[in-house]
């Protein structure tokens, strides 16, 4: 049975603006490490107890698309979904809506790995079963937002 | 005759690292809109006197690819170069270097168009002649740097 | 009758730590605009009509003390207090605890003026009394929250 | 004999500014920190060093005033003075210009303290009377800057 979450939704900062009016495109890089953090803690694997477990989860790459502006005041929500999972590297990707409007204002991928405490990559699949197995099940995880 | 220029080049600032002990990812999107600005500058259309002019240079999309990590107390050097420029869209891609080990630390892109103050887009080559001969020499400059 | 609301609270982002482990101590400063902004939402005089009405309450001043660090995981709670308004200036203190321990983590202070669109200063009191009655009246407002 | 040094310049970021169309407040936070190691270097203890014999200066607390704004495109010029050090604890204040205007644009201050790796206060004069003297003698430096 699927699991159902709430996204990510919370509203823009004054200081995330720049003197173009609308949201500085650099902030939807860190919007998309605060929604993925929000869903690991739904998906029972917190990022500061993998942390405390010894592993890290560097970002490899990122990608981004910027189709309409969000502007302050403005609030988002952001999907992310995890893919492409082999125990070893995944990838996420995002979707940022406005939430009044309901239109997508920007879709993005992060690509990840696992380390250890030293940063040396890691197979979460050896390394940590029970791990590897709560990251297999959040890619099943889907959301309660209608688009 | 090709124009050659010094890459732009500075040091870590202490708040760009995080508790990871490196550079957070989200900065090297700041530092792409640094070089970017510094080139302009250089090429002799600096972006205060676009925007000045009435035009501004929203970024479409981004896209890096993180290759080892920066740490307090480095210096980086950034090489964007001007590319498909069409007189309406153009794309920049990006390298950066640890300034003293001169290893490639991160391979980057940014795409962009013209807007009016009003974010309208403007197809630069109709609407203003001589800024689009600017941006089209800007794409044979090169940088006075050793891999 | 007074008015109680609940205190500003969230949990610390991972970009906003720095390599000493720790909340870098800038981002204090960025939060005490995001509780105020919460505080003045929460007392019926949103920011953003604010500036739709044509004002603006820049930041004259800061000051800040860090008593104790925050870190990634821990979830914070901040306590504005409009206080010294005269309908044309006006102070915020700040407290911000750590939601877990209740350990009071940094005091700050912010001070305030109104200006219209250009920046000129603006005597509230005259220039709009409807306005003006909402800042008196948020002074009064108290918080659900125990120390 | 005086030690004098360049004081710290750059100019302002694009991502620094705010919807006001001016540098955002926060970023003076920052930029003092900037200035300050880059003081630190020039004055022979630079801040990586520091670090590598196993000390750290926290921030204990910081204040500034704005008295004039800054834009996209100005430059800025920042003298930092190491003051009342007495081998435990120190203060710096901080006066931000205008290069192009030389106006004040900025007055700020921020207090320190020593510790060791794990954040415990240590009395330099005690701890590391070499490094201790390094920062007697820093307090004498003059800036290049003409009011």
């Amino acid at each position: 049975m699927d699991m159902i979450i709430e996204p990510y939704t919370r509203s823009v900062y004054y200081y995330e603006t720049d003197r173009m009016g609308v949201v500085h495109h650099s902030n939807y890089i860190r919007w998309m490490e605060e929604s993925r953090v929000d869903f690991l803690k739904k998906a029972g694997i917190p990022y500061d107890e993998i942390e405390a477990s010894g592993y890290m989860i560097p970002v490899l790459g990122v990608s981004c698309k910027y189709r309409h502006s969000l502007n302050y005041g403005d609030e988002f929500v952001i999907m992310p979904e995890f893919d492409d999972y082999n125990g070893f590297k995944f990838n996420i990707t995002y979707e940022i809506y406005n939430k009044n409007t309901k239109v997508l204002c920007a879709s993005a991928t992060s690509s990840h790995c696992f380390t250890d405490a030293n940063m040396k990559p890691v197979r979460l699949i050896k390394a940590n079963p029970e791990l590897h197995q709560k990251f297999l099940s959040s890619m099943d995880i889907k959301y309660n937002f209608k688009k």
